[in-house]
């Protein structure tokens, strides 16, 4: 089934196809590239005419959309945040004896497109017969991690046949619309462009004004267009675009190549009346080196990247390329470098989710990051809600509450989505950014964060949750009403038992470090506070079924009318495609692991009868539609001995997107998620446990495979973990150290070895 | 308190004042007119350029908005409709010594304003002191109910001092927008213009175009402005706007005054190509009177429908403003004549809630046309319904669900609002359209609706509710899940008493119903589907306590820290405009009637003490901040005896605008809820009855009142109820009736007047 969703061939570090297929946004999504400054959908230099998505973002540029639509209401945002479409600075135009090259328009003899996971070459070729000519074109293209302002851009064309009179147009240009956009609104108005010829063209573009006091993001773009016969240009300006064009006749035989480099610079990073000779001095500097000895460097650069995070697995190169596409992305939408950014769901890769930060980030790029990045990285992201804890008090005294809500949708800190299910109510997130800070304590052992900012962030999302339970005097216990738990498919619940577990336990979490950093950190909290959230955790109410032995999602989720999924016609999947909203609403059917995602979260807190109980009540349940949800449930089962529940889980977040499993990702990757597939390789198949200070692993090889290996940092160590008929650990730098396998304590100084224990039959 | 907000004096028949308010939106609001066919605010004729709202609109003139925001879903409608601010027709500039008269710049000598609620004419007048000249300006128009395409508008102006060099512009424009346009955008291009003098000056504009096959409407306005002195006319146009302009010396003691005749037809009853060919006809017969002469025959039209409909109460001017002003403005907006026509919630007086229809008719506003128009004027009101029998089924199969789901909002029976929580979940309106069709056969004892057309509609809502249940296992009974009962202040909850209450109900009304007119009606309902509605009426779940001995609101209401409002400060009323919506939705607060929504609905099965139970657990927790529930309180307040909340109610739903309690009306008034003090008086103060084919009643008089006066239509008998010290019923035609006064029966011929009974002291 799912393989009539996939468009590239398997390979164990490219994505390769000769087919130009009819869904082009799916094709586009896939071939996205990013640098973590900027990024852009797999669109074609030279134009396509056909139904696609035009795409190009640029980290921390954004717009505050003021649409309001239905019945605005007491603590709504002002504004809803949106990413914008930025400029688009591959274009060209290409024309061959008066025939425009279209591939919407013109049928390739032979086609060619392939990314390359090792160092981010998007390529493609083809063969097209024109009028009187055949010729050949290659374009190469990448997004420079070395100088991050850099895009490199190389095409080549070849007359097989014929002679080919050519015109070629090279531009920038910002006439680009949000794909999302309600009234065809520009975002964009011009401020300078320069085309004469002397400096090299450039574009200088600012986002129109808004009614918010949100800055308004300058951007300059400068490119050189180098074309390998010396060639007489024109230039052509516009409010929102320059382009530079050529003319030449060639023969059957020659050949005609340009280099394009483009230089783009923000207001971000540089000041609008400097970015012109920013850009500038960039642009010269890169103009030092030829396209291929950038794309060396580009090479080297993300071959350290690889030498730390690859993930080795032998025997599937399904499930090898899928998880090396995730970390690709991954790595491309965010390695760490700028504190004021973060992960968005869907990166560069569309606007959909409006671009921004959300709790994904906390709940499943964090451990991700912390194994294999350096623990700064992580911090980043630590810092990055530190510095925005006056905005989160905002959000929370919008609420009418006290202490601080960290938003569900932000670019700023500020709440800017308008959803009062999922942005007033979905404030389990307040938890994750609580458990993140715990989760870098916890994996590098590095206590100062906690001990002065990070305890700074616990204490006002305490009182946060202080504030937001209420106790019922009918039961003497006390609650939380009116939230939507990671199961996005029910909203508005009472006593989502997540929601209720995590809170309790941030109060608990704050309180014990309190105790232990109190003299550290500039937080204070009261003893009538500590007194009256010990209240709180010991009063707690989370529901649950004796009968049953399971803890109940919320409270009427038994009322249900509950069935497994497997009583669902296929056709009806995945629902969020075919049922109405209320329909899903009122099923028991589950977007994402909730009750399992806490006892993800706490693991050490549950017997092992109750992860059994939990996963057996509730998996059945569970539709998986949103990507965050495979990777959980194949934790769980791996713990559980399920393997097979394990492996089938690992293959839909490896290759959601290039499976397109859930048949949305035409609408841009599922960024976020792509951690999904390493948690499932690295907490799941191989068991890695962090709690208590200790490493601890107990493997198992799926029996497609015949083997797999990963690296991670630890505590200021570099460790390789081999897994196949016996398991490896090396420890390639740092310190002996004191690890757990199968549950037996090691010393690991140098190399471990030790047979895969048989398994017990069932 | 509340009198701070009023902004016009006490009288019995008008709105009046001295004041021009620095809230003009307010004023605005209050001194708006209709007549049924179109409508306008209180908007000053010469403009004015401060802070207000000019608004015009033209009954079933709508526009469908495709705006999207947030994450849409499936089920969600294709656009957001919404009645659009239309052409301003009474538009004029007047220039005086080049200063142009302006209120908002000016500083009058003095200033009157009036509403006369016998005629619905509107007249201001006030003197200028301008440069070299003092200045007397009378101002009066109406919009006729004899034809209802014409609108009046006479100006006079008198120069009480120095000499007047004056320049008047007489206009309509169509260069107006909606106050709730996100964009600026306009929703209104030119068709035509005429101004050579030749003919009457016209203005013909249409709807912009939508991608949504709603019709485009085209509207065409002329004019005939006739000046006392005859002068030489400018005329001028523009694409969305055509003007008249005049010029004069006035001496002191000399005046000048405008006669200006609107005629206004839409292409929802002329073709576009006729529209001006019938503009003009109607125009040409309007010459043939005055200003005055028309409005001679305004108040006789206006005096048939008040000798009908008056209520009149002695003693207390206030409370007489308030129920004439709630009728006025009733009889403005619907008088029954157009079958195609429903009742905003704002009427023609303000774009909140974006127009339409919404249940607010069925259930508040069916009872009063029945007792004070003709049953036709109800009947037209279930045809509308009717007829939109297939839209209904349409959005039902929206939601993935059987039968039909009247929608919540709606301009031509299709769905149009677009938040979930009320769309998808406040379905108990599907219910309040099948007790319309109970009421209206109860009442009249006209069953011939309810054996034909009614049972279509029944059926079909009954196939829907069977289809929404669901059962559950657990515990073996039937449930509604994930609704929004009538208080809006909760979202989202599961068995919401009154929803399941009318479920059932729908559910053995059609079943009832059924049995006795199968043979008259096309609707078809299997013996399968008779047996299975009977299973879920039978085995429906209702929540109740029985500790307290209530019904309870829904599953877990009893959860929430339940407090009255008193225990609240007061600088937190009303909540919607204090609290996040947060708060407000996990807080016992209770918008409007719920639990006593449906005791009143079905006031014969319940017992007086079940009623005072849950009247006494639900009354001090309700804000009525819906302007539809003091009524409802009203009426059963009276029924238990409790006086003075009942006064209290009546207070409030009667005065709800003119003395502005939610501080809500400077964006309308509320229209639909206008029928609540009619409710209050004679469903509450008089204990109207007419269940099981009786007329009864069971008056009291409130203390403060010398006593109160009606007249309501019943089964082809015209009566006069008169309440003082004692109480007196006189049947003015018809055939005698059996009636029942304080449950005693009694044969009404002509005249039965019985003594008030002496109150019981508790």
């Amino acid at each position: 089934m799912e393989h009539l969703n996939r468009l590239f061939d398997i390979h164990p570090w490219k994505l390769k196809t000769t087919q130009l297929h009819k869904d082009m946004r799916l094709q586009e999504s896939l071939t996205s590239i990013g640098n973590g400054y900027m990024g852009m959908r797999g669109n074609f230099e030279e134009g396509y005419s056909g139904d696609h998505h035009q795409g190009t973002y640029l980290a921390g540029v954004w717009y505050p959309d003021k649409t309001r639509v239905g019945w605005w209401k007491n603590g709504y945002p002002d504004y809803f945040g949106k990413v914008i479409n930025a400029l688009n600075f591959l274009a060209m135009t290409i024309t061959i004896n008066d025939t425009e090259i279209d591939l919407a328009k013109l049928t390739p003899k032979s086609f060619n497109q392939e990314l390359d996971l090792k160092n981010g070459l998007l390529s493609r070729s083809f063969t097209l017969n024109l009028p009187e000519a055949t010729v050949a074109f290659t374009f190469r293209r990448f997004l420079s991690i070395t100088t991050q302002e850099a895009a490199w851009i190389d095409v080549n064309l070849a007359v097989l046949d014929g002679r080919a009179s050519v015109k070629w147009r090279s531009a920038l240009t910002s006439d680009v619309q949000n794909e999302d956009s309600n009234y065809n609104e520009h975002f964009w108005e011009p401020i300078a462009t320069s085309s004469n010829g002397e400096t090299s063209p450039y574009l200088q573009v600012r986002t129109i004004p808004n009614q918010f006091d949100i800055e308004q993001f300058t951007v300059t773009a400068m490119m050189d267009n180098e074309f390998s016969t010396q060639l007489t240009s024109d230039y052509t300006q516009a409010p929102l675009a320059v382009s530079e064009e050529v003319a030449t006749e060639l023969k059957q035989g020659e050949q005609l190549s340009l280099t394009k480099r483009v230089l783009l610079v923000t207001s971000r990073d540089v000041a609008p009346s400097e970015q012109v000779a920013k850009a500038a001095t960039l642009l010269a500097t890169a103009k030092k080196e030829t396209f291929d000895e950038a794309l060396t460097q580009q090479t080297a650069a993300w071959q350290k990247r690889w030498e730390l995070a690859d993930v080795q697995i032998a025997g599937d190169d399904e499930a090898q390329q899928g998880i090396r596409f995730n970390l690709f992305q991954l790595f491309s939408t965010y390695y760490g470098e700028d504190e004021r950014l973060n992960i968005g769901p869907k990166g560069f890769t569309g606007e959909k989710y409006g671009g921004a930060t959300y709790w994904d980030t906390e709940a499943y790029a964090v451990p991700l990051y912390l194994a294999l990045a350096k623990p700064e990285v992580t911090k980043n992201l630590l810092n990055y809600r530190y510095n925005q804890l006056p905005q989160a008090k905002h959000n929370a005294r919008q609420q009418g509450l006290a202490g601080a809500l960290y938003p569900m949708v932000t670019f700023t800190g500020i709440e800017c989505h308008n959803e009062w299910e999922i942005t007033f109510e979905e404030i389990h997130r307040n938890g994750a950014i609580a458990y993140a800070i715990y989760n870098y304590t916890n994996y590098t052992g590095d206590t100062s964060y906690l001990a002065t900012h990070g305890l700074e962030v616990l204490a006002e999302i305490a009182r946060f949750w202080a504030d937001r339970v209420h106790f019922s005097k009918r039961k003497g216990q006390y609650m939380i009403h009116g939230v939507t738990g990671p199961n996005e498919y029910e909203n508005n619940v009472n006593n989502n038992w997540y929601t209720n577990t995590l809170a309790a336990w941030v109060l608990q979490y704050t309180i014990d470090s309190y105790q232990k950093y109190r003299d550290s950190t500039q937080a204070r909290i009261s003893d009538e506070e500590l007194v009256h959230w010990q209240e709180i955790i010991d009063g707690m109410y989370y529901p649950k079924d004796d009968e049953l032995g399971i803890f109940v999602q919320h409270d009427t989720f038994l009322d249900k009318d509950l069935m497994p999924v497997t009583d669902l016609d296929t056709a009806e999947l995945p629902l969020n495609q075919h049922w109405s909203w209320d329909k899903i609403l009122r099923s028991c059917f589950i977007k994402q692991a909730d009750v399992l995602q806490g006892i993800y979260f706490f693991g050490d807190a549950y017997s092992i009868e109750e992860k059994q109980r939990n996963f057996d009540f509730y998996e059945p349940m569970t539709v998986h539609e949103s990507s965050l949800s495979p990777s959980i449930h194949a934790v769980l089962a791996a713990e559980l001995g399920l393997e097979e529940k394990a492996v089938e889980m690992y293959q839909r977040t490896a290759r959601l997107d290039l499976d397109n499993y859930n048949n949305d990702t035409q609408d841009g990757l599922h960024i976020t998620s792509m951690t999904g597939s390493w948690l499932a390789i690295v907490q799941g198949f191989a068991q890695m446990k962090t709690t208590e200070n200790t490493l601890r692993f107990a493997p198992f090889l799926p029996k497609n495979w015949q083997g797999y290996a990963f690296r991670i940092n630890y505590r200021n160590r570099l460790l390789a973990i081999d897994v196949n008929k016996q398991v490896t650990l090396t420890l390639i730098s740092g310190d002996p150290l004191d690890v757990s396998l199968y549950e037996k304590p090691y010393k690991l100084a140098t190399t471990l070895t030790i047979p895969m224990p048989t398994k017990e039959e069932d």
